[in-house]
């Protein structure tokens, strides 16, 4: 399979008040239009990537408010997979150009978060996880993901201190991505120890923040490609899991099935192996996530995904570049359209566009989106 | 395109107490394994349709929901699109299949929509409208369609009593559908003209209900399709369309462009011409929608739909028969799961399985489903 990929369009993610949930979404959108050199009219399809707008906007049907907002009459539809909202976006796309049904298709994610309290906003976000079993009983999502690094902690020896690495990387990357980071500035271990707890081990510091923000890559008949762009990127594999919605219905804690699962799909139907990926978006939503994606797509073996971390192979110029947007924690985290962001990166790289965060010489690309506490997983590969 | 329908499943729709919405996705997708004669390990992918989980239940994530009530880890997308979600589901699936990424699909709907009050129903579904310029200020799904109720009997001189004859023939017809419909029983058009006033015209009985319930169907590969099943129905066409979000900008108020559009590609895909459509299943949440469909289909020429309908010409053993299920009106409608009933209908119907209410020789139907007030249609059409 290769379809390619002609543009892309992010916006600033952060608390913004001046936009509602259709501003940052047009906005998204018609920069990756402006990005490919293509008109709407030239789209076939739309897919777009969203959990939360029907709870915090009042807002469902999102396909038809991107339609009418970009002005045109084709088909568009909501896709939803929680966290994973995005790049399941991404993989409907896929399938409607791999199916013959579209030559040229927008897939976006949006989501806009803060309009609401916080308290509201964690309440809502369990509909990610099981509502009957955890979010009725109180469970939030740092509590969940708390369970998995004490999990982890207890069964390898992984530290606080590692976890912390990850978060450190990811804001010094983001402090190369300021046109779209919601944090682009440097913190510490130490501030990452001492910052609030909140759901121990985790910290405010080890928590990716509540975000608005949108995203929209312009995908193509690979044929096509060169008519619109000279440096097209091509997707190349693509691999989706699902697993429990309950975390108490798992076999193991310290890892996620549904990427693992995934990751061998994406890499098999892209025809590499895990040492031929240059470059990779992860999600970070919290540290110890970070450290289990290392060990679940094969970075690096299971238990020691925090000393590989903290030695330094995540970074720019290690071994396996992760997160060089800033990942979820830096770069910000509105759900929907966080599977297009992490594509995005992964194509600027490609592109060699990634300005001061690039990695030098990247030709093979990926991303690792989560939904829930891991009951979807999608693994999507790009190559330039 | 031709994608093979190997097995349907429905649950009884209604005001249902004793089931939870993950009991009553399970009971439907079970169903149609089993009436497909696989088994949950024979399925590639799942496509989900909900609209209002996330508000009603407070869950989201419904793909990866139904994945864990079916014991699978494979993919498991939830698509909406407001009132149309079920048919975009299907349309995914389609998709999935003529992609080569799947050979054998699960495509269902499911919704739990009484477990809150009323009020907080007519509200949340306003999340298929525009939030913004309609829901925000107060408007109401049935002030939406009385306003285009309205405007047909200004343009046209349509009849209170005509739009009577749509919900009396769609009572008729539910008698003979007891095993899925929420009200099997008969109505009159006085019946209707005298029930309570709920948005001058509309009354009470123009109105679709509020309902629980599931359904869904197995695509396959239409080469493999013969090995599962002696009787399988083929989708032969398909299309989408999208409208404005909100009714105050369109050109018409009178019939939705997003459904004659979508009509056109779907024809044009099976190669068909209305005249060869034996049987319908139009989305009539309101007694307006469904003389709107009749216009907006082509079974008749705009403006005369009322009068088509009061004739006679939709009814069992008329030209056309429509809605031989009882429709929305009378079988009920949850919303995720209207546009699969719509299609498990028309399947039985071609099949030659519909009992009491078959449309004899049956051998190309149609389903017409829309999202909103008509800012998505989707039209599939099936042959056997």
């Amino acid at each position: 399979m290769r379809v390619a990929v002609i543009g892309v369009g992010l916006t600033k993610f952060g608390e913004v008040w001046t936009k509602s949930l259709r501003d940052i979404a047009l906005e998204a959108g018609v920069k990756a239009i402006s990005d490919a050199n293509i008109s709407a009219a030239d789209i076939d399809a739309m897919f777009i990537g969203n959990m939360s707008a029907g709870r915090f906007s009042g807002q469902e049907h999102l396909g038809a408010l991107v339609a009418d907002q970009v002005g045109v009459s084709i088909p568009s539809t909501r896709v939803e997979g929680a966290c994973a909202s995005g790049s399941l976006a991404l993989r409907e796309g896929l399938s409607s150009i791999m199916s013959g049904l579209s030559d040229v298709v927008l897939v976006g994610g949006a989501e806009k978060m803060t309009d609401i309290s916080t308290e509201f906003a964690t309440t809502g976000l369990m509909g990610a996880a099981d509502e009957e079993w955890e979010g009725f009983h109180g469970m939030t999502f740092p509590g969940l993901y708390a369970l998995m690094a004490r999990k982890h902690m207890n069964d390898f020896g992984t530290t606080h201190e590692q976890l912390a690495c990850a978060a450190v990387k990811n804001h010094h990357n983001a402090t190369m991505n300021k046109d779209v980071a919601q944090y682009p500035f440097e913190i510490t271990v130490d501030k990452v120890l001492n910052s609030t707890m909140i759901a121990d081990p985790l910290t405010l510091l080890d928590c990716s923040p509540i975000t608005d923000g949108g995203a929209a890559i312009i995908l193509c008949r690979e044929d096509l490609a060169k008519k619109y762009c000279d440096t097209p990127v091509y997707v190349t594999g693509s691999g989706q899991a699902s697993d429990t919605l309950a975390l108490h219905d798992r076999k193991s804690l310290t890892g996620l099935q549904a990427a693992v699962d995934a990751s061998r799909t994406a890499y098999k139907m892209a025809g590499i192996g895990v040492k031929d990926v240059d470059v990779c978006e992860v999600h970070d939503c919290f540290t110890i996530a970070e450290v289990m994606a290392t060990e679940d797509l094969g970075f690096c073996k299971k238990g020691v995904g925090g000393k590989f971390i903290e030695d330094g192979n995540t970074q720019i110029g290690g071994k396996i570049p992760v997160n060089t947007s800033g990942g979820l924690k830096a770069c910000g985290h509105p759900v929907g359209a966080t599977g297009i962001k992490q594509a995005s990166e992964i194509i600027m790289q490609l592109r060699g566009d990634a300005g001061k965060r690039q990695v030098q010489g990247a030709e093979i690309g990926m991303t690792h989106n989560v939904g829930g506490s891991g009951a979807t997983c999608v693994v999507n590969i790009f190559r330039r």
